[in-house]
């Protein structure tokens, strides 16, 4: 019997991340998390992520840092930036952090090539993905072709794979799956402007999903939030 | 007249990305000069890098950090590997940084996409180019797909270029381009191992590189090297 591959699992500690671990582990790769310090401003997912990696049976948990915020022109990463709480509008939120699926994966490109690792598995989802181009499928397969180009082992004849397991699930199937595998979502924090201890505000565009998934599927919404009416007054 | 157009140029402090700065300039860009600082051995390169974007006339330099080091599988940023001083072998040396590239081109396309840029400029070289899998015409232009792909100027229409002037010319071009366009190679840090005052070892593979490349060009070479007897002992 051959040992386990590995793979690089991008995890914030969100949602979408720790059911994309689940089924990496269910799929039986010896997984290595990576979480992504980019300045942006839901540090407590930081703190869930490394809660879900131990939680998931990750071989391993790291933390890249990289300032990203330095460049501003996003919501979660520049101060001056409002979080929008009014839902959802047309075109590109500006919660969109400029080349941050770029950035992210070539750092899990960086460490599964010193892994011997083909394998490199995100989170996106191009259903609720509130319009970030760099959700979408043909993304995914520009990187991989990318990484076959730009690695020692692509020279040598390998193919990488870059797993998106969850692009085409709605919330609520992303949340069955993940229930089925076994996932504690009261562990994951979703939420663009959480607090210090990882209390939802109940009125951004993630918290507005995240609870929409919660009553697609038909389960309880195990999320904490920091101001109960909040939760009350955005619910649909 | 219209107003130049931004660009973002990579800019180690070494000769290679020093002229390619000075490319830019010359082909009327308004260049924001990025350093990316990955935990490199070198670091003396970055005080080169200040230097050189103010002496070229750049309009704005940056330095964005992110710990490349961690993951390790480079001479260039894990102590434990020893930076190859006896002449190219065969393969792909030790000096490789796994995904490096990918990794300053993502950041350099973060900055773009908040400063309207269009335009990145890299300044590799797939000639003397140490056999970096990184360094090749097919990934640059695979880049530059996955740039338009990546973000929202891509969505709606936008073309990214990256651009490479060096990719195709020797050392001794590189420097003889560079001259015409003013550069002042004494200002630049090419060595592996320099210390912290950027005197370069002489016995790299990027110092021989150097060197052959002044005398290629019949120039002289402008390099401080910290031990005299070894800029000699190597000399061809």
């Amino acid at each position: 019997m051959s040992a386990p591959s590995p793979a690089v699992v991008l995890l914030s500690g969100g949602l979408d991340s720790a059911t994309t671990l689940a089924w990496a582990r269910g799929r039986g790769f010896r997984c290595h998390a990576l979480s992504i310090d980019y300045g942006q401003r839901h540090a407590a997912e930081l703190v869930a992520a490394k809660r879900v990696a131990h939680a998931l049976g990750a071989v391993e948990h790291r933390v890249a840092h990289v300032d990203l915020g330095q460049f501003g022109g996003s919501a979660l990463t520049d101060p001056e930036i409002a979080v929008p709480t009014d839902g959802p509008g047309p075109g590109i939120p500006m919660t969109y952090v400029p080349a941050r699926n770029t950035v992210m994966l070539a750092l899990a490109l960086a460490w599964a090539e010193v892994l011997g690792a083909r394998d490199l598995v995100i989170g996106v989802n191009a259903v609720d993905y509130s319009g970030y181009p760099d959700c979408r499928p043909e993304y995914i397969a520009a990187f991989a072709q990318l990484a076959r180009l730009a690695t020692r082992a692509g020279v040598d004849g390998a193919r990488f794979n870059v797993h998106a397991p969850l692009i085409a699930l709605s919330k609520a199937d992303i949340i069955r799956l993940g229930r089925g595998l076994g996932v504690d979502y009261a562990l994951t924090v979703s939420c663009y402007q959480a607090d210090a201890d990882g209390a939802a505000c109940g009125q951004c565009d993630a918290c507005r999903l995240r609870r929409a998934g919660f009553e697609g599927a038909g389960l309880p919404d195990p999320t904490r939030y920091a101001v109960r009416e909040a939760a009350g007054r955005t619910a649909p």
